[in-house]
This record gives structure tokens, C-alpha cells and sequence, in this order.
């Protein structure tokens, strides 16, 4: 936990900073567009059923390419983080300062609001599916499926992009995140949604102004995002970081 | 703007750039072969049925794996466009000349339409499908949804290609930008078509006779195309490209 | 055979094996959480019916993605096996010690366990469903299909991520080894299941209690594995080994 | 045509070539028990029916993840062509003796007729589907199919693993070429069966004693392959070779 810092104003408003925000907010914008869109895909071809394994695949996969692609196009510029649960995850573990990580959730929310506004706009006013536990589900079962999930998906984020010693696994690094929400959404969708990502989930609640279960979409992401920090962080990484000069890593 | 250069006919007739557009030539062919055709098989597969989700995954797939391949065989020799989208875009950032583009343009719409051609002559004459609103929407709808998926491929091709600092992720840049177009069509397919490239509109366009749709997979993608060059060139290349010297990246 | 290394105490207790234990502990929990769970949220979807192609898309990919993730997140900390068949393929090979492997079967099947608990416990209490042969098939064949696919998968551990002259194939190694098992479970998936891992099938056996076609899973997936230890180990890397010198590269 | 070479059985029979042969005995058996197993397995899971488009998009992935396994298994040892048209391609430009081709022919088929032998073993004696046109194509229609795809493959074998001014692009030529075998099948599955392989049509053909259709794909997609020799031998590798000491590099 000694890793977190707050960070100072004037790193979090530099001119790099301000880019890595715009940065997070077009990444989070195409990635929700094309997410949130798959689903409002799936109601249009079939006039609004209930979700079949067909379009659990197409959901799942369309989440899966455009997480890979968005965490490609900001790696360099903002990290590629595109998800508050993300930026939690890695401010736990030093990787971004609490300040500038409170920039990035701001991005990212917004991002994704304007997202569902265009889908709303675009698809000649389809409703815009909000996350929520399945039938016969209750919210505690939702929290922890959440947290399974965000938790892989995080431990993911450190072992092939954050960690120092991960060589040329960064190469697919954007891959194996996009990958992991993918075969996440395949085992979690029927059940929690499979966000795995407050912002993902807060859009479409802000545009249908249904904040009921939104809650369950910040509480589990953020622990499962955390637990990920704390465990990568302190016992994979942080061996090497126990002497002062190895701060450098951080 | 000050990027966009029209170029010389001496360098637009080099061998070198002849040899680009056959490249542009044959991997938009083989990329609308595989696409329009998954469009095709569904059809006999389901005897024109409408298309369901099980169809939208094949098709967005097809086009995802072709496009990822139609960019890796070119990038090499004509930097891997196949759409006049992304050639506009990157004629916005200074990455292509005029000239040589509307070569490119010529060579990628020939490629479509030999590909249509080929098509009609296989499937022992099955129509080929052209692009078009779905219906209940307007052509706006449809013009704006094209703008926004087509800025995210171009901008995936900026990030992930074109960037000069991309590093390690130009190993991976084919994948990406095959990707984002199996993730928008699965996004926009059901609304739009989901082209996001002229190219790809117009060959269906012209083997069919049908160009009633066809302005607005024009105007849509270059507008979204040049759109992305702008913004990513200029704020996320330009600060770097300030200096004088620093044209040697353009 | 001459490679097997029994091993000692010390080694297989040191800071770093009991780091590689708990990788291998979080990988094989995630693997199986994403790869059952895709097999539950099938049965949610369609309350219970039997599989459709559809559904074994979506089973195959969630166990592709979700393997290649998992190889990949413990790849530069316990190798990455998640399968005691993938550790005994490279016991044989002498890549890593019988008692090392022991623990590492240990953590494997601990993962698969934990990960059946916690879908149990997410689903609502729906039943985790454990591999068997198809009906109108004997165990003979489920056997032999076991051997057939696990061979593959441990034949491409062998040639992409433990052949020291594998090169820049170890760059993509996570991604073959996860999609030979994606593409084996498209083929096998409606006869045998298409396991190709003891732990993959035994965490389910013990949380649903059902063990009767259990020793399917580890007498297949054990014998392919070690037959593509031997013949990868002895004929392509073999030769290379003569030199007692060149033990280095083990 | 000048870059054929015959080659001397000296060559053809040292120990690398040998382990070569068995490379592509290996992976083309791997590659041939995943596509042909998902063939079977939808007749499996649908007792038979006529294919439809998730089963279509089960057959393209379970080829396209196998064949990107099995050129990455082999690529090392042998190259990876598992492919008669691929061995025939590259012979035409020069990349492999007349002589050595011919064991590869014979390895790559003997590796699909053992799949065939096992998947008949192993499936409780289910049929094994051939290849063959649609109801309502010609021969003709069939074999130019086979040819315009096969094209797509053995250019991108070309642009991606034989060219020697490929680059990084090798590092993802394994999935470029399995992908584009996915996309190709997409499009030509419902109308040719979407072969491009000699050998993987070869095998179904023996163990099922029907050959009446096998002549299209060995014609198809020799022409198609040995185009793509040509083509991209002779104009996009092709002068580069033009001095005498270039030779070098073929």
C-alpha cells in the first residue's frame, strides 16, 4: 500500500498529462461504441430477444477486438487503461499517481457517456442496455462474479504490460487484455453482464438515466482491480522494489 | 493542413510506387473476396434469409481475419491502405501525397470491383450485396455511424502504424486494424453496413448497378478518415514535427 | 528418458517455486473460471439444452482466450503450464523436475478446484457440469481422442515456447498454445469434451462430486503429453543435446 | 520460372531434411484432425443437417486456429507449408528443390490420411465429408474458387514468411496465414468447401474411397499457388535477385 501517491497538480496538468486524458477519452469512446453497440446490434437483428449463444459470441468478441484495439492506440500516449477499475488497480500498485488517476476516471466516464450518446443517436433511438444481475441472481452473487473477473483482468494488465521484467510479452500485451475481457464476458455475461469496468457500465446508465444496479459495476470492479494491485504488485513485484533506489521501476 | 502535399508524377510513376498499387490492387481484392463473400455465403447458406447473429459474427470475423492479412501482405510494399478512407486520412497527416493517392484510390477500387466481378462468376451468379441503411433509419443516421466507426480505424492506423514513436506496436498494428473493423461491424453492421471504406462499397456498387446508398460510404468514411488524420496527427504527432528538421518523419 | 531429473528439497522450496506455485495456482483458477463458466452460461442461456454449434463457438473460444491469457500471465514466472499434461510433457523433456512438477500439479488442480467453487457459488448455485465421453461412444475412444489433442497442445509448448532454438515464435507461443486448444475443443468438444488437461477436468469432478469418467482425463491428456515430450524432446531437440555441454539449454 | 530448382538427393535425404518430412507429417495431421474433426462435429451436434452459419463459423475458426498452430509447430523445422499448393508456390519461386517438394507432398498427405484414420477411429466410425461443390455450381466454378483463394494463401505466405525483406511481419506470419485460411473459408465454404489444400482434401478422399470431386482441389489450388510464385516471386521479390549475387537470398 506504501506505493500510492497523490501526485501534484502540475504533473497531472502538463501538457503530456492533458494528452493521455484526451487519450483515455477516445480510446474509452471507441471501445464503448463498439461494445455497447454489439448488444444494441443484437436487439436490432432480432427485434429485441433475449440474448442466445450466438449473440453471446458476438457480444464477447466485439468487446474482446475493441478492448485490444483500444488499449493499442493509447498504449503509448496514456497506457491504455480505458477502465476506472484499471487505473485503480495500478494506483495501488504505484503505476499512476492518485491524482492524475482521478483525471483518468473523469476521461474514461466521459468517453464512454458520449459513446452511448451517439449509439442512441445513430441507431435512431434504440434504448441503450444498461448491466444488471440476471434473473434469479442476487446483487452479492453479481459483486463477486465482478470481482473474480475484474481481478483476472487487472492480473493480466500487470503481468504483461506493467510489470518491468515483462519482455516481450508487451508485444501482445494488448491482446491478452482484450482477450481476457472476452473469454470473461463468455463465462459472465448470462450472469453478471461481465462488465469488469465502471466506466464501461456507467454510460449506459447515465444515457437511460437507470442507475439501479450501477452500483454492483463500481463495488466489484474496484475490489477485484485493487486485490489484482495488491497481490501482482507486492508479491511478483515487489521483491525487486524493496531497495529505495529501485524506485526508478515505479 | 499544412501536412498535405500534392507530390510529384516523377515519383507517383517510379517503379517503386507502381508496384504500391498493385499491391493496393491485389490486397483489396482478396480483402473484398473474403468479405463480400462472407456476405454471399450467408445468403446460401440460409437462402436469403435475414441476417440473424450467428451470420453478423461471420461476417465480421471474415472481414476482420482478411483485412488483418490484405494489411500485413501490403505493409510492405504499399504501407497496407486498401481503402481510400485511410489513404485520405493519412494524406491529411502528410504521410501520402496527393497524387499517389488518388492512385491508391483508383488501384483499391479496382481491387473491389474485380473481387465483385470474380465473385458473381463463382457463386454461379449470386447478386452481390451492396451497403445500405437499414431501414427505420435515415441517411444521416447512416452517414454519422460511418463517420464514427471509419475515425476509429483511421486513428487505430495512426496509432498503431503511421506514429513514428509506435515502437513495438507496429508488430501487431495488422492485427489491430483488421480487429477494429470486426468489432465495428459487429457494432454497426445491423444499422449502417458497417463499411468504413469506400472501396469496399463501391465494387458491390458497380457489379450490382445499384449506387442509390453508395455517397454515403463516401462521404461518411472520409469524412471520419480525415477526421482521425487531423486529430491524431496534429495532436499527437504534431508537436514533435514543430521544428524544421523534424520533416523527416512526415 | 534419460532427461527426467527427480529434483531436491531445496529447489522446490525456494521463494521463486513457491512464487511459480501460485501462478500457477491464479493462472489455472482463471483458465478455469472463464472455460466452465463458458459451459454454465451456455446451460443459463438456453435453459439447459444440449450444445449447438453455437454454443461449442462459444465454449471453444472462451477456453482459446482464456488459456492464451492465462500462458501468458504466468509465462515469465512459472512458465506458464496450467495443465499437469503440459507438465508432464515437460518432465519427460527434462525441463522441469518430478517434484517441482508435483507442486505444480498440486497448485494446478488447487486453481481448477477454487474456480469450480466460486462459479457454484456466482451461478446461483447451478451445477458445474464435468467432462465424459458422448453417448454412443466408448472410453476407448475418448481415450485415444484425448491423446490425439493433447499431443498438439503439448507438441506446441514444445516447439514454440520450450525449443531453445524457437525464436521469435516464442512471441506468439501464449497465443498457439491457447488457440490449439480453442481449435482441438471445435473438433473433439462434442465426443470427448476436449479436455486435454487433468486439472481442467478434475476441479469439476470434485465440486459436482461425479468422478465416474475422471480417469478418462488423466490417462489421455498424460499419454499425449508425454508421447509429445518424447518425440519433440528426443528427435528436435534432441540431437543438440549430445554434447554434455549443451545440458545448459535444459 | 528460372529460380525451379530440382535438387540432389544428398540434400533431400539428410537428417534435417528427414525431420522436415516428419515436421509436416507432424503438423499437417495436427491441422487436418482440428478442420476435418470440426466438420464432423457439427454433423455430430446436428445429426446431420445441412451446415448453417454457426456451423460455418466453427469450421473457419477451428481451420484457421489450427493451421496458425500448425505453420507455427512446423516453421522452425520445415517451414511450415503443411500444404501442397504451398510447397508447389514456393518451389515455382525458387524457395524449396523440386525433389525436397515431393517428400513434403508425400508427408503432408500421409499426415491427413492418418487425421482421417483417426478421426474415423476415434468419432465411433462417423463418415468422413469430402470436399466438393455446392449443388448448383459447375466444376469450373469450383476450380477458379479454389484458384483466387489459394492465391490469398500462397501470397501471404510470400508477403509474410518468404520474402526476404519481410521484417518484423514474421513474427505474425503463423496467424496471418492460418487467418487467412478462416476468412477464405467464410466466403468459399458454401460453394466449394473452401479447400486450398490438396492434402487436406486428400485424406477424406482415401479414407472415404470417394475421389469423383478430388481432381478440383488439386487442380485449384496448384494454379492458384504457383500464380502467387510468380506474381509475387517475380515482382515483388524478383528484382531484387536480378545480380547474380542476390542469389543468396533465395
Amino acid at each position: 500500500m506504501a506505493r500510492i501517491a497523490f501526485g501534484s497538480f502540475g504533473d497531472s496538468f502538463s501538457v503530456g498529462s492533458i494528452k493521455a486524458y484526451l487519450s483515455e477519452f477516445i480510446a474509452t469512446l471507441l471501445f464503448v461504441f463498439a461494445g455497447v453497440g454489439s448488444a444494441i446490434a443484437y436487439s436490432k437483428l432480432t427485434t429485441d430477444a433475449a440474448l442466445d449463444p450466438a449473440g453471446l459470441v458476438a457480444v464477447a468478441v466485439a468487446h474482446a477486438f475493441a478492448l485490444f484495439v483500444g488499449v493499442a492506440i493509447a498504449a503509448n500516449i496514456s497506457g491504455g487503461h480505458l477502465n476506472p477499475a484499471v487505473t485503480f488497480g495500478l494506483a495501488v500498485g504505484g503505476n499512476i499517481t492518485i491524482l492524475t488517476g482521478i483525471f483518468y476516471w473523469i476521461a474514461q466516464c466521459l468517453g464512454s457517456i458520449v459513446a452511448c450518446l451517439l449509439l442512441h443517436l445513430v441507431t435512431n433511438g434504440k434504448s441503450v442496455p444498461t448491466h444488471g444481475v440476471a434473473s434469479g441472481m442476487n446483487a452479492f452473487e453479481g459483486v463477486v462474479m465482478e470481482i473474480v473477473i475484474t481481478f483476472g483482468l487487472v492480473y493480466t494488465v500487470y503481468a504483461t504490460a506493467a510489470d518491468p521484467k515483462k519482455g516481450n510479452l508487451g508485444i501482445i500485451a494488448p491482446i491478452a487484455i482484450g482477450f481476457v475481457v472476452g473469454a470473461n464476458i463468455l463465462a459472465a455475461g448470462p450472469f453478471s453482464g461481465g462488465s469488469m469496468n465502471p466506466a464501461r457500465s456507467f454510460g449506459p446508465a447515465v444515457v437511460s438515466g437507470d442507475f439501479s444496479q450501477n452500483w454492483i459495476y463500481w463495488l466489484g470492479p474496484l475490489i477485484g482491480g485493487g486485490l489484482a494491485g495488491l497481490v501482482y504488485g507486492q508479491i511478483f513485484i515487489g521483491p525487486y522494489s524493496a531497495a529505495p533506489s529501485s524506485d526508478d521501476f515505479a
